[in-house]
Protein backbone atom coordinates (compact mmCIF):
# COMPACT_ATOMS: atom_id res chain seq x y z
CA UNK A 1 0.00 0.00 0.00
CA UNK A 2 1.02 3.59 -0.91
CA UNK A 3 0.30 6.99 1.22
CA UNK A 4 0.25 9.75 -1.59
CA UNK A 5 0.81 12.87 -0.37
CA UNK A 6 -0.70 15.34 -3.31
CA UNK A 7 -0.10 19.11 -3.37
CA UNK A 8 -2.17 21.35 -5.67
CA UNK A 9 -1.48 25.12 -6.13
CA UNK A 10 -2.90 27.64 -8.60
CA UNK A 11 -0.33 28.41 -11.25
CA UNK A 12 1.87 31.14 -10.40
CA UNK A 13 0.22 33.81 -13.38
CA UNK A 14 -3.23 33.14 -12.04
CA UNK A 15 -4.85 34.98 -9.57
CA UNK A 16 -5.52 33.80 -6.39
CA UNK A 17 -8.00 35.84 -4.06
CA UNK A 18 -7.92 33.82 -1.22
CA UNK A 19 -4.73 33.88 -0.83
CA UNK A 20 -4.76 38.15 -0.94
CA UNK A 21 -7.83 37.69 1.55
CA UNK A 22 -5.38 35.93 3.58
CA UNK A 23 -2.64 37.80 3.77
CA UNK A 24 -4.87 41.12 4.21
CA UNK A 25 -6.14 38.94 7.59
CA UNK A 26 -2.16 38.48 8.70
CA UNK A 27 -1.19 42.30 7.92
CA UNK A 28 -4.31 43.16 10.15
CA UNK A 29 -3.45 40.72 13.33
CA UNK A 30 0.70 42.41 13.13
CA UNK A 31 2.40 39.61 10.70
CA UNK A 32 3.67 42.41 8.61
CA UNK A 33 6.37 40.21 7.26
CA UNK A 34 3.83 38.29 5.02
CA UNK A 35 5.26 39.21 1.46
CA UNK A 36 2.93 37.12 -0.44
CA UNK A 37 0.60 33.91 0.39
CA UNK A 38 -0.73 31.27 -2.48
CA UNK A 39 -3.33 28.84 -1.37
CA UNK A 40 -3.53 25.83 -2.20
CA UNK A 41 -4.79 22.17 -1.73
CA UNK A 42 -3.51 19.13 0.15
CA UNK A 43 -4.91 15.28 -0.32
CA UNK A 44 -3.44 12.52 1.35
CA UNK A 45 -4.94 9.61 -0.39
CA UNK A 46 -4.23 5.94 0.39
CA UNK A 47 -3.81 3.65 -2.84
CA UNK A 48 -4.11 -0.20 -2.57
CA UNK A 49 -1.46 -1.32 -4.74
CA UNK A 50 1.90 -3.22 -4.25
CA UNK A 51 3.96 -2.00 -7.38
CA UNK A 52 4.97 1.49 -7.02
CA UNK A 53 5.01 2.59 -10.83
CA UNK A 54 1.20 1.14 -10.94
CA UNK A 55 0.38 3.22 -8.06
CA UNK A 56 2.51 6.74 -9.16
CA UNK A 57 0.25 5.70 -12.91
CA UNK A 58 -2.69 5.99 -10.89
CA UNK A 59 -2.31 8.65 -8.90
CA UNK A 60 -1.70 10.74 -11.67
CA UNK A 61 -4.25 9.54 -13.26
CA UNK A 62 -6.42 10.84 -10.21
CA UNK A 63 -5.18 14.21 -10.46
CA UNK A 64 -5.50 14.75 -14.44
CA UNK A 65 -8.72 13.40 -14.43
CA UNK A 66 -10.91 14.60 -11.32
CA UNK A 67 -8.83 16.33 -8.24
CA UNK A 68 -7.07 19.42 -10.75
CA UNK A 69 -7.84 21.86 -13.17
CA UNK A 70 -4.98 21.66 -15.07
CA UNK A 71 -5.73 24.82 -16.68
CA UNK A 72 -5.11 26.97 -13.69
CA UNK A 73 -3.73 24.51 -11.25
CA UNK A 74 -0.26 22.29 -10.89
CA UNK A 75 -0.21 19.06 -8.74
CA UNK A 76 2.74 17.17 -7.67
CA UNK A 77 2.93 14.49 -5.40
CA UNK A 78 5.10 11.80 -3.41
CA UNK A 79 4.34 8.59 -2.47
CA UNK A 80 4.89 6.79 0.41
CA UNK A 81 5.23 2.96 1.42
CA UNK A 82 3.01 1.47 4.38
CA UNK A 83 2.04 -1.70 5.51
CA UNK A 84 -1.00 -3.43 4.75
CA UNK B 1 13.49 36.16 3.29
CA UNK B 2 11.94 32.64 3.33
CA UNK B 3 9.00 30.54 2.11
CA UNK B 4 7.20 28.63 4.46
CA UNK B 5 5.22 25.63 3.29
CA UNK B 6 2.21 24.96 5.84
CA UNK B 7 0.40 21.80 5.45
CA UNK B 8 -2.95 21.75 7.10
CA UNK B 9 -5.06 18.72 7.27
CA UNK B 10 -7.82 17.42 9.85
CA UNK B 11 -7.38 15.65 13.04
CA UNK B 12 -7.96 11.93 12.30
CA UNK B 13 -10.68 11.81 14.51
CA UNK B 14 -12.87 14.05 12.65
CA UNK B 15 -15.48 13.41 9.95
CA UNK B 16 -14.01 14.63 6.57
CA UNK B 17 -16.85 14.69 3.99
CA UNK B 18 -14.81 16.44 1.08
CA UNK B 19 -12.49 13.58 1.51
CA UNK B 20 -15.41 11.52 1.24
CA UNK B 21 -17.02 12.69 -1.52
CA UNK B 22 -13.62 12.41 -3.49
CA UNK B 23 -13.35 8.85 -3.27
CA UNK B 24 -16.69 8.24 -4.55
CA UNK B 25 -15.82 10.68 -7.71
CA UNK B 26 -12.70 8.04 -8.15
CA UNK B 27 -14.49 5.29 -7.28
CA UNK B 28 -16.71 6.18 -9.79
CA UNK B 29 -14.20 6.92 -12.56
CA UNK B 30 -12.61 3.57 -11.81
CA UNK B 31 -9.96 3.98 -9.82
CA UNK B 32 -11.08 1.48 -7.41
CA UNK B 33 -7.69 0.95 -5.43
CA UNK B 34 -8.43 3.68 -3.22
CA UNK B 35 -9.16 3.29 0.20
CA UNK B 36 -9.33 6.77 1.32
CA UNK B 37 -8.55 10.17 0.86
CA UNK B 38 -8.12 13.01 3.28
CA UNK B 39 -8.51 16.41 2.04
CA UNK B 40 -6.66 19.23 3.65
CA UNK B 41 -5.21 22.53 2.65
CA UNK B 42 -1.58 23.87 1.43
CA UNK B 43 0.05 27.12 1.82
CA UNK B 44 3.20 28.99 0.75
CA UNK B 45 4.04 32.19 2.44
CA UNK B 46 6.68 34.61 1.43
CA UNK B 47 8.28 35.61 4.86
CA UNK B 48 10.55 38.36 5.06
CA UNK B 49 12.78 37.77 7.97
CA UNK B 50 16.37 36.82 7.62
CA UNK B 51 16.35 34.87 11.39
CA UNK B 52 14.91 31.46 11.17
CA UNK B 53 13.83 30.85 14.34
CA UNK B 54 12.07 34.42 14.25
CA UNK B 55 10.49 33.51 11.12
CA UNK B 56 9.55 29.72 12.05
CA UNK B 57 7.88 31.63 14.97
CA UNK B 58 6.36 34.04 12.70
CA UNK B 59 4.69 31.15 10.85
CA UNK B 60 4.04 29.01 14.26
CA UNK B 61 1.65 32.64 15.55
CA UNK B 62 0.16 32.49 12.18
CA UNK B 63 -0.94 29.12 11.95
CA UNK B 64 -2.82 29.48 15.72
CA UNK B 65 -4.17 32.65 14.89
CA UNK B 66 -5.62 32.50 11.32
CA UNK B 67 -4.31 29.86 9.13
CA UNK B 68 -6.41 26.60 11.20
CA UNK B 69 -8.52 26.10 13.09
CA UNK B 70 -6.66 23.90 16.81
CA UNK B 71 -9.94 22.14 17.52
CA UNK B 72 -10.23 20.42 14.18
CA UNK B 73 -6.90 20.61 12.28
CA UNK B 74 -3.44 19.81 12.48
CA UNK B 75 -0.44 21.65 10.86
CA UNK B 76 3.06 21.24 10.05
CA UNK B 77 5.26 23.68 7.96
CA UNK B 78 8.92 23.96 6.92
CA UNK B 79 10.79 26.72 6.12
CA UNK B 80 13.00 26.93 3.15
CA UNK B 81 15.64 29.52 2.32
CA UNK B 82 15.11 31.97 -0.14
CA UNK B 83 17.03 35.14 -2.09
CA UNK B 84 16.30 38.41 -1.48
Amino acid sequence: MFLAKIYITLKPSVNDPQGLTIKGGLHNLGFNSVNSVRAGKYMEINVNETDRAKAEEQVRGMCEQLLTNPIIEDFRFELEAIKD
